[in-house]
């Protein structure tokens, strides 16, 4: 029987995508629709300004949206997927999870905070244990989960792939997509025949997430990873996919058939919405493209290519569909990592 | 009065911005236009397909465009200005130098040879020496100048700014114009909602034509520096300007503050071309932008912005006019220290 | 079983989309792939820079690309699917015919000749049997059959569910992709933050093949429509999709609501690819838009919109996905309507 | 002497965009700005995110923003340009006009109240007498000209030169920029690769507003042209420039050169912003395009191209830069208008 689930903040742009994900999803059903006080009351038609490409679903639009409010969701839901913008997440994510909820979120606060896991379940599942730290510390019944930026989860598998290499410095630049900022966020003036060298905080989220999700967990403390990084973002005039330019200096020496190989190998889960391969390496030095490439594995997967040795190491480029993967997709594969785990 | 002048490869995009520049300039005037077969005999007006933004000079339109040999210029033709591709160029350009003519070139080919100066006037003017040793080797009474590929220009001059300091290692991501491969060079169905994290030999050629450009001649030989560069070249949807975003490693610290006044303060040239300041530099972090900032200076200044330390060294952005700093303009500006040195 | 197909010009544009939409398909399969002289030989995949949004499938990617002629194509072959340039289309596909070869054609050529059935099975199924006058003409034991242009298919469906008012008048304004020039017709420069108001001879083609489209045939001739239609044709800067805007001039007066009505209820046909409803009504009247509906009905479906009543009759606008639906599709339908009518 | 004029909404596109024009305007000079409470107190340089593309003018940037108030503003000031959303421009417009000011308004409010001159001065500048009729009306001492909206201005022009051909029905479809709609008025991910067919009352502005502008003012009555228009509007992902298709059909005949003709020789004003020609009209059936010529006349001119015969009367496509010749250049121009009648 497919679990219960309500989405928070379910008429923006993750919001939407959450449900065109979890509608058609075996393991869940959608039973609680949250969104601001403007929707509350509507249904989830009236409400939501629908872009997604594809149609709203029957059933999610009759559904009724209320206040994103502990006492508003059902008590047989277990899971809520939250896109709240980050300021609300960290006004009432807190008040879900002391109410019991179990929330995989995508909103940006508390991210680095101790005790609560930072997950890409490719990469780093073992973390989720620190959710036993959270409820010792903060007596809750629920728990909180993140899944990290979207353009931190773009190159984060690569590095996972070559850790085994020692990772000392990254640089990376990135193609950002508009819909990264949500509907309204880039204005069509600031960005046709255009690129924005500098996207707020979001330098800081690649430079620290990745350490953090790269890092060890040893049952109670989580110890971030020593590599350095240091990011430059940059929006362009593409719809959806994160483009990455990465330069990875390692302690040992690796050929560009090793990495190639390594980031090939790097092994999916056992979870619907985790790809195999998880990392689809192309020997075309032009790929991977946003508009070409971005919906490999249904949106999950990660694309590599242009693999080549620099004077200072391995340069290559990789991508990913910033609101699937990096998104709203992200959240439904913490949710499975979940379920799977018996914390629903 | 103005030095007479020819335009070899008329035609093409970089030949049509060479117009729009040499048409009002003063030191100049146009006196022979040369293209390929298909276009002998005919008024520039019918060979050209017109495409910069602004109307066709009368005067130019009606000239008869020829082959490209040296037998259909005019001897009182002092000075040639190439955009040829770089095969033709390669082809035919000797052939003028050894019938007298002094070419200021835009072509890639013999960029990197070692009696051919390769020219930013504000960067290192004093390269242009190496005309004589040149003029030794090959028996030539004319003379060979390039300038370098657009996106090595865009980036090369705020290095100058910060040699002082001693420059070990540069990493380089470009997002470039789709301008700089010419008008047919890049479809729409290739970069529409897309980018491309790859351009054949452009990250070759700011890795070795920086190198060059920084070296020291020292009357005979050229010896190119020292440094480390490292490149990644995106196309993106964008009409003009090349953005691109740069890390620098210092011998010496450098902070934010004294790399900005290094920029600001680098000296601009007493030469009709060379605006002032040479480098503007951009306190507001998200700039410089390709459409806002590629005018600036007329298209000659050289953009930067987002200066910041990060673990590695410094990190910026810069951004120049591809077709004007970067090409037509870039040739023009050669050939007016060729006239200030004398060579015509 | 599978009838065995070939495509004609299978590397271009509309032959990448005819191999996506017939490798998955039930009733077909492909056997054949021709391509002009500097394929020949090649497997598919070394002949074809694969472009479209899926992965080239694997077993056509090995295939081996033959000349477009009628020699190379085994005897088992009954179907072919032609999307060749139409100079092309000209010289060779009569020659197939008189070889006995069906041939469901997308090129330009001879679409408005008087023995040629153009055909959308929705709107004339029944000009298919002007193939007995098209066979006793020309003794072809094959036949060629023709789909009208991308821009044509768009909007004709419309006026044919309007038909029963009597159409005197249609004025049409295209805002097309710039896939419909194939994937090198129209460059970046052109495109980008531009639209050009004028695609060569598209014009005439709406003009004149919707006439015949809605023509009438008895047996022996085919009589075209005589209402007057005026097309004004731009380029755009999208991908995929043509949105027309439309208006009708009537004998009867038609109100929206049964304009709206005639539209929803015109008949698919039960064909695999007619789409159920053929025409999709939006109520929204900023909707259909390209990106949004483009894929309606796997693309397709005809989107129709903003129905309103003007001074002179009635305005609407529609669109339909120019590369599925307007080429690779519409041909694979009319594939599908000579199986059905037993001409393979 | 210049007037001293002031710019109240000084902080939008379309403010901006006045500034940009008036700062180097020989006639005028920037003696005041106001904007919404949010900037009042700030230097201008804090209160515009100034995005036009060429510098802000140091003067203006160091003036305050006072509030949009006819007590901030200073007495000596005789002509205010207006670019007020229209509700804010409904509310204090009439108040500004009653304190005496003289005010040149491109907010969409009042453009159709029977005593408010509604004026292209190329097109109708006697309408001007309308204020007269204002005055005795409303007992201002100030006065109220509006100029029409930026697609409206694009078309009626071409129509004034063919009114005596006697016009009878309009079709136009338009294809407009996204500046059309204000900064954030057209978010990236609604138009990226796409269109919208249809622009908010957008329609009923050129239907109505272009009857206006072609009436016939007796000194005490303005009756409205009889012709009849039907317009589409789409927005397409352009920056600036609308380009229009319109189709006209007219009484008596007219060729395509007696069409050419009339709108080449169609007379320019002697008035500072108005371009000689007004009408630019290409042979080439491609042109215009936006990219391409929307600066025409320093962004002022009307382009026109493409001019045909159809079935129905003449087709033909026209151009103007939505934010010069469509709103800011608009009020300026009215404003040397009232200037050279004496109203300032």
């Amino acid at each position: 029987m497919a679990a219960r689930v309500g989405v928070l903040g379910a008429t923006g742009a993750v919001g939407q995508r959450l449900i065109q994900l979890l509608d058609p999803h075996p393991e869940f059903e959608i039973a609680a629709l949250t969104a601001s006080e403007s929707s509350e009351g509507k249904t989830y038609r009236q409400a939501a300004k629908w872009r997604v490409d594809s149609p709203i679903p029957d059933d999610v639009a009759e559904m009724t949206v209320t206040a994103t409010d502990p006492d508003e969701v059902p008590d047989d839901v277990g899971l809520l997927f939250s896109s709240l913008p980050s300021s609300v997440g960290a006004a009432v994510e807190p008040g879900f999870c002391e109410a019991g909820y179990v929330v995989s979120s995508n909103s940006s606060n508390a991210r680095m905070a101790d005790d609560v896991p930072l997950v890409i379940p490719e990469v780093n599942a073992d973390h989720l244990d620190l959710l036993e730290v959270q409820r010792d510390e903060r007596g809750w019944d629920g728990a909180l989960v993140k899944n990290p930026n979207c353009s931190t989860i773009t190159f984060v598998p690569t590095l996972a792939a070559l850790a085994e290499y020692g990772i000392e410095k990254v640089h990376v630049a990135t193609l950002q997509a508009v819909s990264g900022a949500g509907y309204d966020g880039v204005s069509s003036m600031e960005i046709i025949d255009n690129a924005i060298p500098h996207i707020g905080s979001e330098e800081d989220k690649l430079e620290t997430e990745s350490r953090k999700l790269l890092g060890e967990f040893d049952g109670a403390e989580l110890t971030h990873d020593e590599m350095s990084v240091s990011a430059s973002c940059n929006r362009i005039p593409t719809i959806d996919g994160h483009l990455e330019n990465v330069w990875v200096e390692t302690e040992e020496d690796v050929s560009i058939a090793e990495a190639a190989g390594a980031m090939e190998s790097y092994p999916s889960l056992d979870l619907r919405s985790s790809p195999d391969p998880l990392i689809h390496v192309f020997d075309a030095p032009d790929r991977p493209q946003p508009r070409m490439d971005r919906t490999l594995g249904d949106g999950m997967a990660i694309a590599a290519g242009g693999l080549q040795e620099t004077p200072f190491g391995l340069q290559y480029n990789c991508l990913a569909h910033n609101t699937i993967r990096g998104a709203a997709g992200a959240s439904v594969l913490n949710g499975e990592l979940l379920l799977e785990n018996g914390y629903i």
